[in-house]
């Protein structure tokens, strides 16, 4: 018998973060008789009243919303970071540490509308929300020097712990680079300088050699199933042009983005006909913090359902102790996703 | 003001991981207006003829459970590891790179009462499953010099992924250190060169003086919140005498460490009155593998709940992307934990 990583249960490495994922491709086979979700798959109103988000409402703290037409920012009502934490650090024996954590939380609403989605939305539309994205990003980064990370994510479906279904992601900018993204920088910059290259530039290439795991390319991003993907259809937005963040991104590549994004995200409401969740977000380099010409902006998508709107997989227990593991292959959610139309069930 | 890290947003270090996590004292005022998952209460039978667990019953693969009466294990019929793997690497420029892993899955069927969960089970009952745990340890390690590492692990409730409420836990043996184990034992290795010492003696120490986080205590383990706890009840069982794994415990220990587990489980249940869910498994030194005199045997328990029975913490998009993040801190956990009653809601 050889080694064949379609069939035989194995180990792959995630050259991003250089840890291994176990991936069990024979374990599809196991019926499953565990916990289903709940799917909601009524229609919202293009506006509800009792929305924090929905433009013209009051919000929690008592202020009221514009009258917005188009994407709209806010710092959160109950951010995790504030600006104004006073300095300061813990340390007994290095065995207990602590330090402060300064930051700003914003929460930026991608439409008026509130019965949208990404993958429902005009391109038009999206590409106003990536110029959003980018304003927050200079003004955060530009008016604060202390800040030295932005991450910007969206956690979409109550199963990824979404509070709201108003189409809405949110920005967490920060004092100190968080473990994940400083977990890449690493990879990236031992890469950079062995073979004065960027890391996923290189990867790009191999993928789009192979194509096996390739979902969508157009002239400036390719969406892909990374080779080391956890989750059951996880999958990556890579640039072509490598930029060190979203500010370096021109018109062109803008329009891009915009319709990879919504392309992708149809791809995955399609899969299960249902409106996919899943957790997003953009992985940058440091700001205020000189170059960083080891770094390549890319986009990841963690989703959780595995078989159905219904079944999702679980990262728990051997997943949390000792190792993440996957139920089907990279290449088998790759072809799935692949083969999807690119027109919404809904229509 | 001064920094405060009962108050202000900050950064503990997990001195077993060497990675930090975010805490955001102030955000547990935050509404809730996201998913509520849906309780079980209703008792279960002793016995249920539909159960795949149950003593005498047939399992998927046609084989019939034996009439047992104490602890009972067996292979998994859908193991995530195979023990006839071939061996054999892949790798591509370093960019994908694949390598063969080989394993056995137990089940461990704690009881043969389907309608028992630890905290219900009396301590000599629980005293049986360290029992076979210890011979199921010791079977896959000197049977199986392949073998280097051995998790055992409990997933407790549907909402942790657990497909049968039968009280079980599951024993995944592998041909590699997995991912979370080899980061401990890093942290280990470098605190015993150091400083001729076992990194959890030390923590030990330091917490059982100030007694801010300690929730239990007997003559042979301790249970407590780590001062870098996740999960909002996060606990760590930590053994006072330093071990490497579960086959050095005495008799006296044994007891001790089925005790504790019982406490524990009990004061879980209590706090949100619900049969309490939960990941939770050992760490142990990998076997096969010559002396660790490093390494210190420990239990964690990771729980989703937040704040109550139906709304638990979502680790999404920012602590997936970025850093894992927590509501409550540790101290006002632990306190919450201690506080609680020995004795079982349901009597
Ligand atoms: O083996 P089980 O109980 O069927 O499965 C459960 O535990 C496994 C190990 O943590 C996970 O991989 C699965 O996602 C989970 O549903
Ligand atoms: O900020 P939200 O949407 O209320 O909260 C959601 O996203 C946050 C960032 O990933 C998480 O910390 C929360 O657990 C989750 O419920």
């Amino acid at each position: 018998m050889e080694f064949n990583f379609d069939e035989h249960p194995h180990k792959r490495l995630n050259i991003l973060t250089g840890e291994w994922v176990m991936v069990s491709p024979h374990r599809t086979k196991r019926p499953w008789q565990g916990k289903v979700e709940t799917v909601n798959n009524t229609p919202r109103p293009q506006y509800d009243a009792s929305c924090y988000l929905c433009p013209g409402n009051t919000r929690s703290d008592g202020s009221v919303n514009p009258a917005y037409t188009g994407p709209y920012a806010f710092t959160n009502d109950f951010s995790s970071l504030l600006q104004d934490t006073p300095e300061g650090k813990v340390n007994k024996s290095d065995l207990l540490q602590a330090t402060s954590e300064r930051g700003i939380c914003r929460v930026i609403c991608f439409s008026p509308r509130h019965d949208l989605t990404l993958p429902q939305m005009e391109v038009k539309a999206i590409e106003d929300v990536i110029t959003l994205w980018q304003t927050e990003f200079k003004d955060l980064s530009t008016s604060h020097s202390w800040i030295k990370h932005i991450q910007i994510f969206e956690n979409k479906g109550d199963v990824m712990g979404c509070s709201n279904p108003h189409p809405h992601g949110q920005i967490w900018a920060q004092s100190s680079v968080p473990v994940e993204p400083a977990k890449e920088g690493v990879q990236f910059l031992k890469y950079y300088q062995e073979n004065k290259k960027s890391l996923l530039s290189a990867y790009l290439e191999v993928e789009l050699e192979s194509q096996e795991r390739v979902i969508l390319e157009n002239e400036h991003f390719v969406a892909l199933v990374p080779f080391w993907a956890v989750w059951p259809y996880e999958t990556i937005i890579i640039s072509k042009r490598q930029v060190q963040n979203i500010l370096e991104f021109t018109e062109a590549e803008k329009t891009a983005l915009a319709e990879i994004l919504k392309q992708l995200t149809i791809k995955y409401d399609n899969l299960f006909e249902t409106s996919f969740p899943y957790s997003a977000g953009m992985h940058q380099a440091p700001v205020n913090d000189g170059d960083h010409l080891e770094w390549h902006w890319h986009m990841h998508f963690y989703p959780p359902l595995l078989r159905s709107a219904t079944v999702k997989k679980f990262m728990v227990g051997y997943e949390m102790l000792a190792n993440p593991q996957r139920d089907i292959t990279p290449e088998q959610a790759a072809k799935k996703l692949r083969d999807l139309s690119l027109v919404h069930y809904l229509g």
